[in-house]
C-alpha cells in the first residue's frame, strides 16, 4: 500500500469478503466508514457486530477496527484498511438513550439520525414535511457529543439537518451526498445546508453513487472532479472528502431492504422507480475501491494541487476523526 | 480505604446505589463481581449495561469498571471499588456464539453456563438429570477461552461442572458456593468437584448467603471460618476466596425473578419453600460490605496467618483475574 497518500472513504456498504478487502488494499484505502445497520434493531445490530468480529478474525492481515483516529495511522503503518463502524439510521438505539454509549463501546463512531423517513430523532429527506429535530433527538445529539459518536445527516431533510448542525456541540458530517447544484435529487444538499455544515467545521463526503451524479452512470470523471472543485470553492478545501457510497456484490434483496426495511408493504423504490428498480449501472472509472487512484488523478487533471488532493482523499477525514471519536 | 488489604468479592447482586457503594468502600472492597443478568436476553442485557454506564457516570468517585486485572490495582490506587461484570446465566448470548465476544467487548468477564435449570450450554443444579455440556456448550466454552471470559459453574450440576473443568483450556470458577461437607444443599459442591476445580487452577468463592451455610442465618463467624480452614486444607490456600452472594435492598419481586424468570407459571421457591419464600434473614456478622473486616478478623481468630488471609480476602482472585480476563 502506498504510504504517501492517506485515503479514507466516508461510506461504503458492500457484501464484505476477502476480495472486497483486497480491492480496498489495491486502491490504497487506509480507512473506510462501513454501514452496519439500516433498519436493524439493537439485537440484530449485535449480530452484525458479531459478524464483523468474525471478519476481523478471518482477515486480520487486511483489515482492523478503528476505535480512535490513531488507529487509522496504525492501519497505514501496518498496510491494512481501518474499519469505522457506522449506522445509517437510529434504529439500533430503539428508544433507549443508554444504547448510544453501549454502541460506542462496541466501536460505532457515526450514526445517521434518519434514513429517508421520519425517525424518532428527526425527518428523513423523503418526508413531505420536516418538523426538525425531536425531543428525543435533542438529548441523543447531546449524548452522541458526550461519548464521541458523529452525527451524520446524509439521508436527512433540510430543516432537521440545519437544526442538527446548530444543536450539536461538535462538528457533524454529511458522509455521502453531493451538492444539489450539481444534480438535484432529494438525497443531495442545498447550498444553505452545505455552507452551514462548513461554517460549523463539519465534513462533506462527496458521493460516487450514480443516483447522486449528473448523468447517473454516464457521469464522467472530469464532470465529477469539476464538481469537487466547485464545492471546494464554495466550502473551502478543509470541508471536503470522498464518501463513495460504494455498494458491491449486493443483490436486489439488499437494495429492497435498504429502501423498504419493514416499514412498508407496498414497494418503495427510493431513488429508483418501478421501471428502474435495480442497482444503478456502475461508473466506468469507479467500479470498486481499486479505482481510488483514478479519483486522485482526476483531481490533478482539473487543477488541484498535490496538497489539496491529499486533504480531499483522506487527510480531512483523518482530522475530523481526530476531533470526533473520543469522549468530549 | 486501607491499601494494605486487597479485598475482592467474588459475587454480589445488590440494588446498587450510592449507599451500597459507600458500604463497599467502608469494607475496603477493592473489586466486586456484580451480576448483570439472570434471565435477561441480549436486548435486555444491553439496557442493564446502559444502567451501569449511568452509575459509573454518577458515582465515578466511588466505582470504576474493571476490564483487565490491572484495573483492580488502579481502583486500589484511586481508593475506588472496581466493578467486574458477570452473567449468572447464558441467556444474554441467546443462541448466537458471536455474542460471547460482543459482551466481552462490553466488559463482561464472567458467565455462568447455567442458572439452576438446563440451559443451552449445560445442566443446572436443580435439574433431576444432568447430561453434561451440550454441543453449543462446547463451542461456547472454547470461545470464552479465546476472548477471555471466565466459565462460572456456581449454579450448575455435578456432571456439567466436571465436564466444564475438563473442556475449558483455562481455569474456571465456582464464584459463590460452599462445600457440601459443610452444608448439604443443591447449590453447594461435592469434594470431587472442588478437588477437580483446584487441580485445574480454578477458584472457589466461599458464600455468605444463609441458604449455603450450616444453621442458615444463625451460622456463626467461627463456624464459617472453620469451614474456610477445612476447605483450604482440602484444596490449598491458592484456590480459595470469598464470593459473598450478598443481595441487598432487593425486594421479593427480584428474588422471584431470580427463581422463576419467565420459565414457569407455577411459582418455584428455589432454595426456599412456600413457607419460607422470602429473602433469608441476614447474618449478624455480615450485614453488608462494610463487614468484610469481620471476615479477615475471623480468619485470624481460627489461626490463619496474615499471608493466607491476604490471599483469601483478595490476592487469589486478583491472580485469577490476571490469568483470565485477556484474550488467549
Amino acid at each position: 500500500m502506498e504510504k504517501s497518500m492517506l485515503t479514507i472513504d466516508g461510506l461504503q456498504y458492500c457484501k464484505w469478503d476477502r476480495g472486497i478487502f483486497e480491492q480496498l488494499q489495491a486502491g490504497g484505502v487506509t480507512a473506510v466508514h462501513v454501514t452496519i445497520a439500516y433498519w436493524e434493531n439493537a439485537r440484530e445490530t449485535l449480530s452484525n457486530i458479531g459478524h464483523w468480529n468474525h471478519l476481523f478474525e478471518q482477515h486480520g492481515d487486511l483489515i482492523m477496527p478503528v476505535r480512535v483516529a490513531a488507529d487509522v495511522l496504525a492501519a497505514q503503518q501496518q498496510g491494512k484498511t481501518g474499519i469505522v463502524f457506522g449506522f445509517q439510521n437510529c434504529s439500533p438505539i430503539e428508544d433507549d438513550i443508554s444504547l448510544v454509549e453501549v454502541f460506542h463501546q462496541l466501536g460505532v463512531r457515526i450514526m445517521q439520525l434518519t434514513y429517508n423517513n421520519q425517525s424518532l430523532l428527526g425527518a428523513g429527506c423523503y418526508e413531505e414535511h420536516d418538523a426538525g429535530i425531536t425531543r428525543f433527538g435533542r438529548v441523543v445529539i447531546s449524548e452522541m457529543n458526550r461519548v464521541g459518536m458523529v452525527v451524520d445527516m446524509s439521508h436527512s431533510a433540510e430543516r432537521s439537518t440545519m437544526e442538527a448542525i446548530e444543536l450539536s456541540s461538535r462538528p457533524i458530517t454529511i458522509s455521502h451526498a453531493n451538492p444539489d447544484f450539481f444534480h438535484p435529487a432529494k438525497r443531495n444538499k442545498s447550498d444553505a445546508v452545505l455552507k452551514a455544515l462548513a461554517a460549523s467545521g463539519g465534513m462533506l463526503g462527496l458521493s460516487l453513487y450514480p443516483f447522486h451524479l449528473k448523468n447517473g452512470p454516464d457521469c464522467s470523471l472530469q464532470e465529477f472532479c469539476v464538481m469537487v472543485a466547485k464545492t471546494v470553492e464554495m466550502l473551502g478545501v478543509q470541508t471536503v472528502g470522498i464518501g463513495s457510497d460504494l455498494c458491491l456484490n449486493q443483490d436486489l434483496g439488499v437494495l429492497e431492504w435498504m429502501r423498504n426495511g419493514r416499514w412498508t408493504k407496498e414497494k418503495d423504490y427510493g431513488e429508483g422507480s418501478s421501471a428502474d428498480a435495480d442497482w444503478p449501472a456502475p461508473l466506468t472509472w469507479f467500479g470498486n475501491s481499486a479505482d481510488f487512484h483514478n479519483i486522485s488523478r482526476g483531481l490533478a487533471d482539473v487543477g488541484f494541487q498535490q496538497r489539496e488532493i491529499h486533504q480531499i482523499m483522506g487527510e480531512n477525514w483523518l482530522r475530523f476523526f481526530q476531533e470526533s471519536f473520543s469522549p468530549a
